[in-house]
């Protein structure tokens, strides 16, 4: 998606250690017009899918998958890292290891919220490793719902996670997949 | 807000310790069409406060915040619970006690996206003690910017929180007042 990829040009910046910082425009600091664009998109790709609800992932992933959420017309569920006492009763639970936080989070949604009867768009603002999207997946799995397939807003196509879930038979649409980048600020993209 | 109040007497749950669950539609499942209602109130209820941007805290808050970020035109920015490794550099920072989950979190929001031009909506999904909107005028407070006011989804107006920050100057716009509640299930509310 063009418009994604020239707005990381535009304020992404490489840091040490594989780091996109995209925190003004896409993870702190959110450019929501964007994010519209981006449903758009992603609803265009999965037109015909009958998708009835968006799954996602705590905490950067909610206000992607909300904004795609108006444009699917279906409820959100976001996956939550700790479980709180306001969350009672049944959960699936999952394990999560975050090589952004160097850390493993529980991962957990009530029963409530995920069926057999969902058709579900998997949404996170990243692809690289894949240790979120395969949690997400994991708990799609549990709940018997049917994954129709994930919405990835930037995808470091040169880590192995895009392409060992696509091998397990996900379909993923990743607006925008970088191949090479490094601390001189080049970024390149598979076109 | 009529719409609001009824899906709370619909869908939400007292459970003991003073919690109304309402993670069917607001924290955890999320309504996204409800949330579009919720932020069209809040811009008629803000119409020419030339609001510019909105902040709300990591992670509930972000959903019901994105969409006022399209209904107002304008970016959001989340307050972090953590600091990552992806934030690099200067950041205002203060404390929030959670009652929901009992402990302490430090709260962070990078310098470069809270400004002295900033005009601020401050969005969060519950008002009770009042701790996360405090903590969000203290970030607020050290970069200079304007707090125009707070937009809430549902407060318990029979705790402190509201009734303090109101008297400290805070326009606060709650779309649902509890007045009271209790385990039988009756909930109340300040027309």
């Amino acid at each position: 998606m063009r418009l994604l990829e020239e707005r990381i040009l535009k304020d992404g910046l490489v840091m040490e250690g594989d780091v996109l910082k995209v925190d003004g425009f896409l993870n702190h600091q959110m450019d929501v017009q964007l994010f519209q664009a981006m449903a758009e998109e992603w609803k265009r790709l999965f037109a015909g899918c009958e998708i009835n609800k968006i799954l996602t992932i705590e905490a950067s992933g909610i206000g992607i998958a909300c904004i795609a959420g108006l444009s699917f017309g279906c409820p959100v569920v976001f996956a939550k890292k700790t479980k709180t006492r306001n969350i009672a009763g049944d959960v699936y639970r999952t394990q999560v290891k975050s090589y952004t936080h160097n850390n493993i989070s529980e991962v957990i949604v009530s029963k409530k919220y995920l069926g057999a009867d969902d058709r579900l768009l998997l949404i996170d603002d990243f692809l690289a490793n894949g240790a979120a999207l395969s949690g997400l997946l994991d708990l799609a799995d549990m709940a018997g719902a049917r994954v129709i397939g994930a919405g990835i807003a930037i995808e470091k196509a040169y880590q192995p996670g895009g392409k060992l879930l696509r091998e397990r038979g996900l379909r993923i649409e990743s607006l925008a997949r970088i191949s090479a980048m490094d601390d001189s600020g080049r970024i390149e993209f598979i076109s």
